[in-house]
């Protein structure tokens, strides 16, 4: 049985669509058992409404809730009894796989590296996002766990994007890239210039080179590695540039009755093709390298967001990533080790 | 009379848009000159197709051509008699007052820190994008010239474009945002943190704190700061996910009878909300700093974009921008002497 904790009490739609999500996860797939954290009372009343299958589905009381804007460190110091500190206590402990919150970001990287705690050998735990392309879907890491990061934290996000590619989403000898203003391989920063021959000396990754910003949403790259203020700003951008063309969009169909009217006859189509820009069918953003996965789901996520993330985090711990994880890092470190000695 | 020089053999469309571009910026404004720079035959055939006033466009040849995909030093190095190395050097020695070229964008950057040189007390040349928001536009700056920049750098870039919104484009009390991860004020990377304090203590400027990313197309601040290799990934990013977004659309738009005849009603209203959200019409994108602005006008440029670009170059010089940011720049000198005192 793998047991993935589920934080019923984050996000916008908590604790309907948290516990509709779990209930939806165990009632698909056979081997999983959901552990739901959060208030008894709200959390039970949600379960009432499903029928599921005995013992698959268990209520770990917590009586507080960390909400969307508090300060992230106080938050994870203050609320011991909180549903994120405890599910994410259950993972240290090895009493839970994975766990899957949909509330506080902030406070998600900062429990992450606190309570979860890094696998040994990882510099530091990513924060990566599925981002969408015209060509299917993108790992971007560090999205915005760790500023200021060295060259060595990158080549270690670049093993780890592509061990999670490769197994959990499914895509051979993914493609990785670093986020660089050019592609001749002296452009850049300090950063990516120290780090680019460190990439293409790695002998079990398919590092491809530079990829341009321009080109990330074009598919350019599977993998795409940078330093995690660089990450954010792509991941925001994706966002806002997003979301401003489409409310324009939107707002230019309403201007008339003649646009209106043809906006009725383009809606079927324009859905059907926005759904292949949409990452979310693969799940939340995955938080690597530590003892267990950590999903962030958007805070808005509905049943069907949670259950792709407990089905995630299954696959994730069938997968053995984090061995997988630990082999790479070692054999990292004996190419690094016959390296120094040529 | 001022005297703007065009590079007549930058761009796609060299030299015939840039040939048209100039005619019609000398009809439309009485006291400018343009210097049309390029090979003498290609220029001379362009030019009979149109009658302008007398003396008021000049042809300077130049022999070489700088290609876009040219090394960007090297090129500048080795092409001396190349159409932007004389239209550069004709801003440096003063015999004119902005240069305009829609050519290799790594070249132009080079030549104007090497050829046409900064203002006295400009630590470091920005290259300021003007990008359009749902508000209509603000300016990024630095969207690529010096990655790796000092926080004594970006103050710099805050106060010289301010200095720009509010005489080039018109903006009163321009807001000026640092982008960050993060609205409070705590976040960010050493750089922003560094900065952060020495923006808020400028009396001239009007900082209103960070912006995040997802808030620039919504135009949340006028006077966008950030280091270059985060500019560039904000400018790229723009053209990427709105190039990939208007893509799709349009697949999606096609893929179906009715969807085709939706199109063709909501035709009109998209193209005119979308006017709005194109920054083109304030012209190309300055290099601030420099003895003379140079403006940077897409390479695909048609004839109405080179005149846009050269009556912005008319403009900075009308307002007097460059003793503004001499005034401004010393005022800063000023306070920061006042404050070591302290």
């Amino acid at each position: 049985m793998i047991r993935i904790a589920v934080d019923a009490m984050g996000g916008d739609n908590a604790p309907g669509e948290l516990v509709k999500g779990a209930v939806d996860a165990v009632n698909r797939k056979d081997d999983i058992e959901v552990l739901l954290i959060g208030r008894e009372e709200a959390v039970t009343n949600e379960l009432k409404k499903y029928t599921c299958p005995e013992g698959r589905l268990q209520l770990i009381p917590a009586s507080e809730v960390i909400e969307t804007d508090e300060h992230p460190v106080n938050a994870i110091r203050s609320k011991k009894d909180s549903s994120m500190v405890v599910g994410m206590s259950l993972v240290r402990r090895g009493e839970a796989d994975g766990f899957v919150s949909a509330g506080n970001s902030g406070a998600l990287l900062v429990g992450g590296q606190t309570i979860v705690g890094r696998i040994k050998g990882v510099e530091r735990a990513p924060f990566g996002a599925l981002i969408p392309t015209t060509k299917g879907v993108a790992l971007l890491l560090d999205a915005g766990a760790n500023v200021d990061a060295r060259p060595s934290h990158l080549v270690q996000f670049a093993r780890m994007g592509s061990i999670y590619m490769e197994h959990v989403v499914g895509l051979s000898r993914p493609r990785v890239g670093i986020v660089n203003i050019g592609t001749e391989e002296e452009k850049g920063n300090a950063l990516v210039k120290e780090t680019f021959p460190l990439l293409k000396a790695c002998t079990d990754i398919h590092f491809t080179g530079s990829i341009e910003a321009r080109d990330i949403p074009y598919g350019g790259a599977d993998v795409i590695v940078c330093e995690a203020f660089t990450g954010n700003v792509i991941l925001k951008m994706y966002e806002g540039v997003g979301g401003a063309l489409l409310g324009l969009m939107k707002e230019g169909l309403m201007s008339s009755l003649r646009s209106k009217l043809g906006a009725l006859l383009i809606k079927p189509a324009l859905k059907e093709t926005f759904k292949t820009f949409d990452a979310s069918r693969y799940g939340g953003a995955p938080m690597l390298g530590l003892r267990g996965l950590v999903v962030k789901t958007h805070g808005n996520s509905k049943a069907v967001d949670v259950t792709q993330s407990i089905l995630q985090c299954a696959t994730f711990h069938e997968q053995g990533i984090n061995e997988k994880i630990k082999e790479s890092l070692d054999a990292g470190k004996g190419e690094q080790a016959a390296e120094n000695q040529i």
